[in-house]
């Protein structure tokens, strides 16, 4: 099997088409010539390899005789055969192949397995190098352990075949494809002696995310950053279909790659000694790149986009698999997807071909008598903190470093009188941000779609601008802000921004993220994804806590002038809300100060995604810094200036979260006290929203006392709230007085509206608010003698302000008295 | 102005970069060389793309004065200046071309706006050509029309910046960003002799969603579709960016979109006489390469991928605006994106700056003395259906023809005894399809990413197969069903399935999209965008209703052994829910015949968003076809055989929705019938569950009275629900029981389990809900002398079942007779 390095790879031919290679596999073509290894090499590296293919199989198929000590019996065999082969041999030949480079040139690299179901593909040489039994000591370098090690795998209780939260070295888990590129970026920001190996899977490349996100090119800078190389792993085949890019010309994928920056080389084939020869030489070359890239940018100082290497491997789908069964191709299709060989249980000649497909490893060789790998074999994995599955950037919770943050309280404004002042809610964050930025010059980023100024955050551009790697014009200068060592990560690609931001904070960075309220739900998927990573994290004791995602949700529903109908959407809570409670905090500040004050506050914070939802424009303030940070504190609380129960029980309570919902809550109690002064209105404002969900379920949540005290066992509550409504209810149902709650929010009403009608149409405005008061409290009637009558005051005075604000509002003519 | 045909446009040189042209934009290169239009051609031409581009600065700025017949004053101009110069003046000038290539070729032509806030640019062509006043007759042909166009936009009440349902011939609004390319291939499916111009926006182009959808060319067949031309508009920024694509050379970018399969033309200047002509060159030759591949493939017979020509123009951002404002630079700036001149009620001197640009436009040349497009400009625009705005495939309810429908009980299976029985719920499902696709080989179409295998939907290949216009290997032909004119799509970006169904749909067809349940969540902003679309088009009496789109949501929470926790997220249900009532449909049929008639009922519905939420795997059936389409017919029911009221009120409701949770709420049933015969159980289940909101709410909803007499107004009702149990509190918090309302369901808790083990996890097991029964029903005690020992052999059942099963059941050893 060893080669000698007298049989080079052969060289790839431009215009062959991907057909020609893939359907007849054979010796290495490449991009790169020579034959850097020794025969001796080839031969270690093959062995490694075997061993981590065998470990592989031994996952996928077995509960017993995990060295295939004594010959293969049923009963050696899993009761259920779960599982991806697929891809799990071209991982472990790159992730082998990456050893030898990170040996040879003490590489500080971590590895991201993109395609699907890659598990098994990382975790054989992640055992095999030793850092899994360390952290997982019963599953130990010996016989008994390895077969901890497989029976675990896919198995009740056990772990899956991605590379979830339990994998030593992952913080790409593959579960949902396409973010394997932006992910990588993130980790390289900020890290510059850091090469991210980034293996994207071919499946994984048709996705939307990971096809903008070949762009990463543009935002990593060759003096402050690391790198990321990629490798694109044409295997073929998805589930049951081939890929795209699979079976495009030579030409094709090659001018594809090129056009998004990259400079590809190619290793194409199935003969495994040829093979190795070409990974290593083409693997010696981008190293090579990377670093004289590097080179030129950090001693001249100067940032310039490199045409950065990336691979493209070419092997057979399930490569060393048996070539067919059944008289059906198999090695090169997809049915090497998952379990190649099923039924092995209970078909005698099926199990003897996979004995027979196990025995071709040679695990005899590979392990010694204890069964632990051979000490020889070992030697080929980096030791310590090189190795892939013990690199410290990849448990960033160990290398994080606190923020230094101003105080927040000195970019407060001064709010003298509550409701007097208004002022953009965003702006002042900005100021904060900036300064936030100019402390932490090396560990925090800010990330926009191209919203950073829309959302009133430019200040941020006085200590950093946008990062801006290619060319610039001479008008830029004028106001552009752009520049290469920008610290502002802005492009037109939500997906691609999140993922950048998750692998920062993954390798123990922190960021903050604003973003258009309706196209959150762009990565809905995505934060759905992190914060189930984070969730299980919480649950492994040697994952250390990483900075919270910080994700501001601005240029809310409320206004959408011109945008219309398809910027209103304040559904994003809704897919927070069914996360674990472990890991959601969403804020509703309703100005400045207190935006501030929950801003400070999730900086700071580790280990959740925290939702801040406040928009852009001109509003109302209300709170002085003080009673802001009293008022974040608490989270919720009844605000005296708008109250008048002192002391008392409440004819009503009137609640808001969200500016808008709060200004025109404020207004309803203004015009209802001014007709109705004796009526007893208690105010509550929410801006932590999980306080109003039981303590049982929420850690913030408030103990039923809490919650009555605030909001009374019996008396009717009006809520105004800045989402759906009903999302209030879902988080109040259990609640004491929930049969007298009654809330307003945004009901899929709108188009092309000023704020107050746009209020109006949702039925969230002050004069709808003030009627359902009205409605809602009969002690009303009793409030003096001229009820009526100042319920006919109240209603003129709704048209009349309504009309002056240019709305018309005919359903007010006809409000009815209604006791 | 005019220009002669002698200045040619110059030719585009491959490596000069996009900086060099952007920065000093001037006379056209193209890559076409030639000169089409005669002088009086070029001069006609440009006069009416300068009248569309006077449209769309007065939609933005006028209130009075439409066609500047006095001296403009602050009066005449718009309280608030909303709207989008920027990207205006590219979209009418493609447009204007269009019209000149559709007349001379008699072109069956529609037009899509991918880039934001385009409405402008497209409202000026469509109300020039006549269509807009046909449908809107107040927006007459003349200047009191026009004023009442110019009015309208952006302002309450009346039009959004994007080409909304409100624009005639438009179904892409462009508000969220990222689909034009896969929406413009769904349209262009089955229609041969239509093509689509589709204009990506180059901020667009950085969105996943778009980056991926250049794929579309290898499923476009030129046999049997009609062709897409993308024409990608760089004018290099966004709201405050350069754009990415805008700032790589000239090689990069060409490279990548030959890469993606396209033949790029290039058309890049500012100066619009040469660039009249290298357009019109440019438009000649992309018709011509369109005809050729489709006579090629269609005299062969032969499909293939041609090389489909494309279109790259690069002109100034906010061409034709003054060039700069206060020393800042203005056309060809991001300062050009919405609206460039500001403050000009105020301040005199930008009055006169927006009169003089207005005046350059010259609209006492453009229109007549009526107010009304001068007779021998609007001749340049085609006539009748011809008119983009006004192409019947934009209109797509108007050409739809009803699906033949097999009956879809023939495709069920035997079920003589409930709950005895099990079969894989989507099999049949898979052989209806089949022959409702045999039935419609050029309306139909179903869509699923690389899963409708998986998905168990196979049969379906029996009729057509996976469309593949890429190469085949030999081995293909074993198993790969793979062929060029497959009408099912497969592709791994639910992002470009979405948007190829959504424009299939809108163009009046039909189709079936078959999807992973946590994966839903991908394309959730795609679905509140269409939601949307869908809700505003019910508004408008001129447009006609469309088919629904069907969504099979499989692959579900409730078994995902190896794929474990990522895998698990029922929550896109909550999604829909937010959105209008008038456009939503959920469905969760519990078994196979059940699922059949529901989608029957979907395959035939119009206007609506269907969801429909089946597992795939093996399930126990329960209803003959007979009792399924009774059942599904009224969406909820009392299951009498599982009850034992009758005629009685109940001791305790027991419901369930979904397939899982109604075997695991069965399975209690039994449980407890075994120990407790006389406990009153009524059992209910729900297939539609907009049943259980209020009819004031949802049009689907139960009357008070009829939810009460299912569900009672005072007894417990017990609810194992498939996706997370807060939902049904939020459809049912007015309901007069609610108060007794407890939910089971998927709570965000899960790994790598069994789907019994799962189910403990998240308590919606049959011990559970057992449990939960045992514990709200207090005359329990009182059903017999020996309750509390019935009480133990309960828990011992429980305790024996699920070891059983090898799942540990830790908890039932504490449960404690709650009386």
């Amino acid at each position: 099997m060893p080669l000698s390095s007298e049989t080079p790879a052969a060289k790839v031919k431009p215009k062959e088409t991907g057909a020609a290679l893939l359907s007849a596999f054979g010796r290495a073509r490449a991009t790169v010539p020579g034959n850097p290894l020794s025969p001796d090499e080839v031969a270690k590296t093959h062995a490694f390899w075997r061993a981590c293919n065998y470990l592989a199989l031994g996952m996928i198929y077995l509960k017993a005789n995990p060295l295939l000590r004594e010959p293969l019996k049923p009963e050696h065999i899993k009761e259920r055969l779960l599982g991806h082969w697929g891809t799990s041999p071209g991982l472990a030949f790159i992730y082998t192949h990456l050893n030898r480079v990170i040996r040879r040139e003490d590489v500080d690299m971590i590895f991201m397995a993109g395609p699907g179901h890659g598990a098994p593909g990382v975790l054989g040489p992640v055992y095999l190098e030793g850092s899994y039994s360390e952290i997982y000591p019963d599953k130990s370098e010996d016989e008994e352990g390895l077969l901890r090690f497989f029976k675990q795998f896919s198995f009740p209780g056990g772990i899956g075949s991605h590379c979830t939260p339990e994998t030593p070295g992952s913080i790409h888990e593959g579960g949902e494809l396409g973010y394997v590129l932006s992910h990588a970026c993130g980790a390289a920001f900020d890290n510059p002696d850091l090469i991210v190996s980034a293996v994207v899977g071919d499946g994984e490349s048709e996705t939307g995310p990971l096809a903008t996100s070949w762009h990463i090119n543009k935002f990593l800078n060759p003096v402050r950053d690391g790198a990321v190389l990629p490798i694109l792993h044409l295997n073929g085949y998805k589930i049951n279909n081939p890929t795209l890019w699979a079976r495009v010309s030579h030409e094709e994928l090659e001018a594809f790659l090129r056009g998004t920056g990259w400079t590809p080389y190619f290793v194409e084939g199935s003969d495994p000694d040829t093979m190795h020869q070409a990974m290593a030489a083409t693997l010696d070359q981008c190293v090579a790149d990377i670093r004289e890239a590097q080179r030129e940018a950090r001693s001249s100082g100067k940032a310039f986009r490199p045409r950065w290497p990336m691979i493209v491997l070419r092997t057979p789908k399930g490569w060393t698999c048996p070539g067919d069964v059944d008289g059906h191709k198999l090695e090169g299709s997809w049915r090497a997807h998952q379990v190649p060989l099923a039924d092995v249980k209970k078909n005698p000649d099926r199990l003897q071909h996979l004995e027979a497909w196990m025995h071709s490893y040679r695990p005899e060789e590979l392990f010694d008598a204890t069964g632990a790998i051979r000490a020889e074999l070992k030697a080929l994995a980096p030791t310590g903190l090189r190795r892939m599955g013990a690199n410290p950037h990849a448990n960033g919770g160990n290398v994080k470093k606190a923020l230094r943050m101003p105080d927040f309280r000195e970019y407060g404004i001064k709010v003298e009188k509550p409701g007097t002042t208004e002022a953009e809610n965003c702006r002042p964050l900005g100021v904060f941000l900036r300064d936030v930025m100019k402390e932490n010059m090396h560990n925090f980023r800010v990330f926009g779609p191209d919203e950073t100024t829309s959302n009133k955050l430019q200040a941020i551009y006085e200590t950093s601008r946008k990062l801006w790697l290619e060319e610039t014009f001479p008008e830029d200068a004028d106001g552009g802000e752009l520049a290469p060592d920008g610290r502002v990560v802005e492009m037109l690609s939500e997906h691609t921004l999140e993922g950048m931001l998750e692998g920062y904070l993954l390798t123990g960075r922190h960021g903050f993220f604003s973003t258009y309220e309706a196209f959150a739900h762009v990565i809905d998927s995505m934060f759905n994804q992190h914060a189930k990573w984070l969730t299980i994290c919480n649950q492994l004791p040697w994952r250390a806590e990483v900075a919270s995602l910080n994700l501001l949700i601005t240029s809310t529903v409320w206004r959408q002038d011109h945008n219309g109908f398809t910027h209103q959407d304040p559904g994003f809570l809704d897919v927070v809300l069914n996360k674990s409670a472990t890991v959601t905090r969403i804020y509703l500040p309703p100005d400045v100060n207190s935006l501030l004050s929950v801003a400070n506050h999730c900086l700071k914070s580790e280990g959740y995604v925290n939702v801040i939802v406040s928009d852009k424009q001109m509003h109302l303030q209300y709170l002085s810094m003080d009673a802001a940070v009293t008022h974040c504190t608490k989270g919720i609380g009844i605000w005296p200036q708008a109250s008048n129960d002192q002391g008392e029980v409440p004819d009503v309570v009137i609640a808001s979260a969200g500016d808008i919902p709060t200004k025109e809550a404020l207004a309803a109690v203004d015009l209802l006290r001014q007709e109705f002064a004796d009526l007893k209105i208690r105010f509550v404002n929410v801006v932590d929203l999980f306080k109003l969900q039981p303590d049982t379920e929420h850690p913030h949540g408030l103990s039923d006392k809490d919650f009555d005290s605030l909001f009374t066992i019996d008396k009717p509550i009006i809520f105004a709230f800045h989402g759906y409504p009903w999302l209030i209810h879902r988080l109040t149902y259990r609640r004491t007085n929930h049969r007298n709650l009654h809330v307003r929010g945004y009901k899929e009403k709108g188009n092309i509206n000023t704020p107050l009608e746009l209020a109006i149409q949702n039925q969230i405005d002050r004069f709808t608010l003030a009627m359902d008061v009205i409605n809602r409290v009969p002690r009303l009637q009793a409030t003096g003698a001229h009820a009526k009558e100042k319920f006919r005051n109240l209603q003129i005075k709704c048209i009349n302000y309504a009309h002056e604000y240019g709305v018309d509002l005919p359903e007010a003519r006809d409000w009815k008295w209604p006791y």
